[in-house]
């Protein structure tokens, strides 16, 4: 594995290897899982794969925990050589953006809702990050956790609207064993807080049950599940929505594929979750586009 | 030469060509020398010319010229055949859009001077569209006319802030005899207005001989340039400015590679021209980035 951190490097890197298929897997560093299950799939379709690590200010609010965010290049380095990544690129925030930004991206859809609405210019700062690195990467293929699935969206609407010669991959999240979604802010829990996030998990599965069983009514579902929330834990919900997947059009019925999410605060933390159910309530794992 | 009309018969004729170079010349049709020009170096400089002509809607305002821009698509195709293009690319609007953009490119540099005041939203729509079409060509190359200087310098900020693989060819402006440049728009010109236009190429020579002569002063030489079209010319000035570039920044006198450029109304044309000067008042005709 080579560790790069220019973007000449990198372009004179992947000029060695034209005509061989590339593989990528955008990150925040602090690997778990999640991440290394997506080199996994990336290995096995692709010639070369490509991880970035980069912690993007763009995509963080002033209120947001761009500085705390935990790094460990050390730790990232030998996960990402183990599971087989060939080009590590770990640019600095000068590489990435030596000047203010002369264009702007303003996503206008699909941004009203979910994590969208409590983090203005996050998906902006998202589709500016990844323009550049489909740029100097030039993936065929690009791997997402669908843990994010808002931000798959977005990813989706990127490449669609503008047309990029790259497919996307949207692959399931991986959870600890009592359920709980992995994820790099996980360090920011307290024990008790880490004991009873599994609750999130639980509450998708009982809105997963409901829609098995045959409900159809999206508000009563999303009422069912913030009732499981708030008396299983001691957090403040951020949202529990069900909207289309993956326009993110708000619904009444199930009556197409939906997604299941909610959000909710702890003192020092923010944890996300979703399932993607189609109407009879099977859970979608992967999607490809 | 092959016509194509889809996104999807692009990318199989571009993978027919896979590991050769590719060079772009962007048109909204209507072909005269200017855009010919482009195709010359492009064919010199590339193993495969495409050329795609669309009247960008996105790019012009609700009063300016989108429905009667001149069209000839029979004329156009003949040009581009007989000076080589390989692959000519004539989308329609459903095509490049099939939905409303989701994500939407907003140029905030250089765009409160020159044709950006009075054209709110142009440049963004041009922005828009080159990432489209940069996506679906994916060229090694691209080509443009120094006559849209501020189109150029607009360009260059895209391709170096997103980082596209992409080298930029700007080139001379084609002229007329009498120095009108060339311009799709020239057919707007009522007998009397043609004769005339050859004032704004005129002026632009007197700026440059009050450079050359060693005039810093670009409140002075703007001044000067201005009283020269409104002795010579029945038409509005829109702008006459002075800036440095590509950077397009304010400044007050010319110790740097600077742009001397103007812009006139007629009842039923605008008409723009420029010049690129170094500080000593030479005329620069090729940029490449």
């Amino acid at each position: 594995m080579k560790t790069i951190r220019t973007i000449e490097e990198m372009r004179d890197e992947l000029k060695k290897v034209i005509g061989q298929s590339v593989g990528y897997v955008p990150t925040m560093g602090y690997l778990h899982e999640g991440h290394l299950s997506l080199v996994k799939r990336a290995r096995k379709e692709n010639d070369v794969v490509v991880m970035s690590i980069f912690v993007n200010p763009l995509q963080f609010g002033p209120n947001e925990d761009f500085e705390r965010y935990p790094r460990d290049e050390a730790r990232d380095k030998r996960l990402a050589e183990q599971h087989g990544v060939d080009l590590l690129f770990i640019p600095t925030v000068d590489v990435m953006y030596p000047n203010e930004m002369g264009i702007e991206m303003k996503v206008t859809k699909g941004t009203d809702v979910l994590c969208g609405r409590s983090r203005p210019g996050h998906f902006d700062g998202v589709a500016t990050v990844l323009t550049k690195f489909f740029h100097i990467i030039q993936p065929d293929r690009a791997y997402f956790g669908l843990k994010d699935a808002q931000q798959f969206a977005v990813v989706n609407t990127l490449v669609s609207h503008f047309n990029f010669p790259i497919q996307l991959v949207g692959l399931p999240t991986v959870r600890e064993e009592d359920g709980l979604a992995k994820s790099s802010r996980n360090v920011y829990l307290s024990e008790e807080e880490r004991k009873e996030a599994k609750t999130l998990y639980e509450a998708l599965k009982l809105g997963q049950k409901m829609v098995m069983d045959g409900e159809k009514d999206v508000d009563l579902i999303v009422q069912k599940v913030k009732t499981y929330i708030t008396e299983h834990m001691n957090a403040t919900i951020d949202y529990v929505e069900m909207l289309s997947y993956p326009e993110l059009n708000e619904i009444k019925r199930v009556d197409e594929q939906v997604i299941l999410a909610v959000a909710i605060y702890y003192k020092n933390a923010r944890l996300i979750d979703n399932i993607i159910l189609s109407p009879d309530g099977k859970q979608v794992e992967t999607i490809i586009r």
